[in-house]
């Protein structure tokens, strides 16, 4: 009889990712679709995510696969419409029965997870934070949004900059190198003449959660000594830190997630520190959400998962996410 | 010969409002109708800013209208446009000739200006200051939109206490009565059973420009003492200062407007305060921008006005509001 085989799938809202493993971890095929959030009901979800587990799957028997997990973005919210989306997917693919669902965080935080108990710290374009029990959220802090929440995340720091850039061009802020930046990055061409006017027109024009685009222009800034973004920037990282320690005081295990702190880079490597300081204890840079889906997906089929693998999965996925670019 | 008969006209986007009186400033009637935002394509501008200047007019002879000024908010960035629908609806109203024009900051200064040369402080749904010379304004600073500025408006007070609420009931921020106050206001029925997210799920509902009407709940929780909502009022009011501050050094005079600093309340009174510390002039609170258009009409038509004037017009109309409420 043929090994086993295991697929996991991190579908947010724009791109659907899987892969395929053999129960000893190593990765078969990759497979990638546009995305899949099952609260949007623009576009075919099913669809999409059904096409990225096929492309992952290959040419491999769909009989052979014994496990699968789909981690999907807002699917907690939404658990009926989320079971159907990941079932008309896994069919779509040629699967029998039916996958393990979770949330874009239970895969972040088995991606990167040294045990059961822990916390997730997330900063991409939001920042969250969640505590797990067996690997069962139980806690969670923040994700709230740009307008009220989502304090220290990418479009946090975007928003900030460019508060602080217009603030100089008005003369009711201090003078910063965020000024030029943002008026070189958003609105070179000035319109109007006047460039408070075209930086604050430029920034309503853009969709709130793309302003974390502007993220490493702040923090760029900051690098070259700007006291402005190096404030902005100090503030985001301690307001990462104190979201993570609303759910925990000492966990025993804290993983990283998120563009902002898995990207290395001057937030990173300060909430890296900060995190170490506060909680004393070394956190775990967490790898593709892909390789938590896996994992999680071992784990709910009760395979045993060597030591090595998280580690051997982080390499194999992250040597084929550079391939493909 | 009959005696000669001003009119004049505060245009915003939800109001136009009109008043007429004689040359020794008695007003004979008012006029009211729906809003004219020249910058906006909906509705009719120059029907409704007609409709308010023919109410104002009453049975007067049409004839013996002698000077006009229309305050039209947003004016100056399309004053063709603005130009044509002043015309129009001075020739709605059966006038001749055609009206003076000028934007919600000139009658808001003229309003209360007891000179030509001074600053304007307006705080309201937005927050503005602006120096003028000879009641020409010469500089501006922030009104740069709820998003990037109107730094201590009443759209920034409600969004600050949103968010000090979201983040209390989040755990990341210190305990505030404005977290009850909030969930009170705006997500009482708590339909998912977490606050954080009603709240949340309340104010994207809510359009920007109507977060200003959670600014009272703010002041009244800072009255009652809360820390936090103190610290928010205070930091409200030192940005509404700077920007003042950042127009003029020392104006010889300096008008509050807007409904956050025309209302008694915290804010106008520690406003009021601070400026007097900071300029060393005592502010004046300006009445109903319909007097500042009155009275840009007459000194446009080189009309004599008397010392009293301003105080009997502000008298005047305040009266006859509290008589229409």
């Amino acid at each position: 009889m043929s090994e086993p085989l295991v697929l996991g799938a991190d579908v947010g809202g724009t791109s659907a990712k899987a892969a395929l493993i053999d129960a000893s971890g190593r990765v078969l095929g990759r497979g990638r679709a546009a995305g899949g959030n099952v609260n949007s009901s623009d576009g075919d979800p099913a669809g999409n995510i059904g096409a990225a587990l096929r492309e992952a799957l290959g040419d491999h028997d769909p009989a052979r696969v014994a496990a699968g997990m789909i981690g999907m973005a807002g699917s907690a919210a939404v658990p009926q419409k989320a079971r159907r989306v990941a079932d008309t997917a896994w069919q779509l693919a040629g699967l029998t029965g039916s996958p393990r669902i979770g949330t874009d965080l239970d895969i972040a935080y088995a991606a990167g997870a040294t045990g059961g108990d822990g916390v997730l710290l997330l900063a991409g374009t939001g920042a969250v934070s969640a505590a797990f029990t067996g690997y069962r959220l139980t806690k969670r802090c923040d994700g709230l949004g740009w307008l009220l929440g989502d304090e220290g995340s990418a479009v946090w720091l975007g928003i900030e900059g460019l508060r602080a850039a217009v603030a100089a061009l008005d003369g009711r802020g201090p003078e910063t190198a965020l000024a030029a930046a943002m008026v070189a990055r958003l609105a070179p061409a000035s319109p109007t003449g006047d460039p408070r006017q075209d930086l604050v027109a430029a920034a309503f024009r853009v969709p709130p959660a793309r302003l974390g685009e502007l993220a490493p222009t702040v923090v760029a800034a900051a690098v070259e000594g700007d006291p402005v973004a190096e404030r902005i920037v100090t503030a985001g990282c301690t307001a990462l830190v104190r979201t993570a320690s609303v759910v925990a005081d000492r966990p025993r295990c804290l993983v990283l997630a998120g563009s902002l702190l898995t990207t290395p880079g001057l937030v990173a490597q300060r909430v890296r520190t900060d995190v170490t300081v506060r909680f004393g204890v070394e956190p775990v840079v967490a790898p593709d959400p892909v390789a938590g889906a896996l994992l999680a997906a071992l784990r709910a089929a009760d395979f045993p998962i060597p030591p090595d693998l998280p580690a051997r999965l982080r390499a194999a996925l992250d040597t084929t996410a550079v391939r493909q670019s």
